[in-house]
């Protein structure tokens, strides 16, 4: 075990100590090691999003490895191509590091970038570290469309089907899990689900080709991103409880919430960090595998609760405005 | 003056309040706002490259404005794919404010980012934002090769022409001045070349069209960026001295060394961040303007000093080993 921290090196003796953990991947033309990475870009255009994690805020030090880090930064970036339709190809990586950061938890996070990349071909193309107050890791990944037209959140149309692929709910109860100190031994899973999300990657290519309207990734809950997908598509999503036609993720979360005296439906409604994909598919498109119908598209206006018409922008729960909170994660407001 | 700080605003309001200030770049095909933005990629390849800066490493907020910071954010990066040639066309960004960030800097520091984007016809295509203990600001950005072969540091051959374009020092200089609390009404210049350098980007492509063998950034000084290079090249770089070769520089630099007792020679050699482009060059390629020559490049072992002989990686100044301390900046050894 490296007892060193990142002062007792300097900044090319700590590069040249982890580049080789990192991958090449099948795009990289010109790796990490000069001014800049060349990748390739077949499609002739390359999807890029760019995410950062801050120490205390998107992860602490003491409730997983360096590795679980690394990894959950590159698949919530990863995610945000996949959700264009695209394939990722390559990410790089700007990493702020306290002077008494471990090595060895450097070392970790760079090998948890590759136990999520390298088997996707993704290469880690280049980076930058700066010292810091606390450890902050921004990726930013890319993508290729393979001729694809990029899915939008504003192509939903009144009438459309919508459609998730992927869990909603465990990386929340990981999380609660996490926080409140009660993580049991039968927990493992939930609180993998919050330290290494496993995104819907495949599903977003698929879902483009199935020819899916509009398509997000599912980051900050449910019921926040489908309204930022309704508002961008000018449309109100009408949604079934999503319990009823995810039955998986309720068995799932229903012990754990239990346990914690939670509403496993918050869960499911609001939590974040799934890294699911919501889609949205003309009538009468055969779902892709593994989307699973979670309610119809409706033109504001038209649709009326209560007596009310809802207005661009609307999530409707089983046909009502839901009673959970449903603002989801916001960095700032408090 | 907008008095409320980010702790005021959701993420959601914070970025609308922005998002306009920002440049749609001539390369943007799917701009900031969706999961991930769609860039066009002409070429089939692209260069990436990162770089961040920390809050009271980099930048201080009571030594320049929020432009400032996003002015030189945006140049460090995009002078790291003009050094393999490419022009830039894209960058995304991810920010780390804490709390009490008056919204106004953040504004500011759009407007900075959009002043040194939108003439070069760069996209500002996406980003993210984040709370935490002190601002953080990382640049991602893209450049197109335009058919161009990627210039690499590790192409100088012995006998080749090493050349420089750009300026060797103000930004030392101005950085020097700002630290000391002693800068003058003369040291406008000096200061705003640390505060917003202008990165010698056009000088990147030219050199590639020029048959340019090698080519760097030089960010962290000329002593240990030509080393840099020298090594990947596994070379010896004979210089000249750069004042003699370079006489503008040192005449700006002459009085502001004279107040303040330094040596302006540490500053041409040592001081980091003018964003000059370092290149070898075959013997009589008539050199693109602005590059002037600065010395040759020597097979190691074959050169020898005071009997001497130098290994791969080693910089001379005037035929021998430089007496200023040659490490430049370095962000966790101190």
């Amino acid at each position: 075990m490296d007892q060193r921290s990142v002062a007792d090196l300097s900044e090319d003796e700590l590069i040249a100590s982890f580049v080789a953990l990192l991958p090449r991947g099948s795009s990289t033309v010109v790796p990490t090691g000069d001014d800049a990475a060349v990748v390739a870009a077949p499609d002739g255009r390359f999807c890029v999003s760019t995410d950062v994690l801050v120490e205390g805020r998107h992860f602490r030090t003491d409730w997983g490895s360096g590795a679980d880090v690394g990894w959950r930064a590159a698949a919530q970036n990863i995610a945000d191509v996949a959700a264009m339709g695209a394939a990722p190809t390559s990410i790089v990586i700007s990493l702020v590091l306290p002077p008494q950061t471990p090595v060895a938890w450097v070392h970790d996070m760079c090998r948890g970038l590759s136990q999520i990349c390298a088997p996707l071909g993704i290469g880690v193309d280049g980076g930058d570290l700066s010292a810091g107050e606390q450890i902050v890791v921004a990726v930013t990944v890319h993508g290729d469309l393979g001729g694809r037209m990029p899915v939008l959140r504003s192509g939903a149309r009144a009438g459309d089907v919508v459609a998730h692929a992927g869990v909603l709910g465990p990386a929340a109860a990981g999380y609660a899990l996490l926080e409140s100190g009660r993580r049991g031994g039968s927990d493992e899973e939930l609180v993998a689900a919050f330290l290494r999300p496993v995104p819907a990657l495949e599903a977003g290519p698929l879902a483009a080709d199935a020819g899916a309207t509009a398509m997000m990734d599912v980051s900050d809950g449910l019921l926040r991103d489908a309204g930022r997908l309704a508002l961008a598509s000018a449309v109100v999503l009408d949604l079934e409880r999503p319990e009823t036609s995810v039955p998986d993720d309720v068995a799932r979360l229903a012990d754990a919430a239990a346990r914690m005296g939670e509403d496993p439906a918050t869960w499911v409604l609001t939590g974040g960090e799934d890294h699911g994909m919501l889609a949205t598919f003309p009538q009468g498109t055969p779902l892709p595998e593994p989307f699973r119908r979670l309610g119809t598209v409706r033109a504001p206006g038209a649709w009326q609760v209560a007596g009310q018409a809802r207005p661009a922008g609307t999530v409707l729960i089983g046909g009502a405005v839901p009673e959970v909170a449903s603002t989801g994660w916001d960095h700032f407001r408090r």
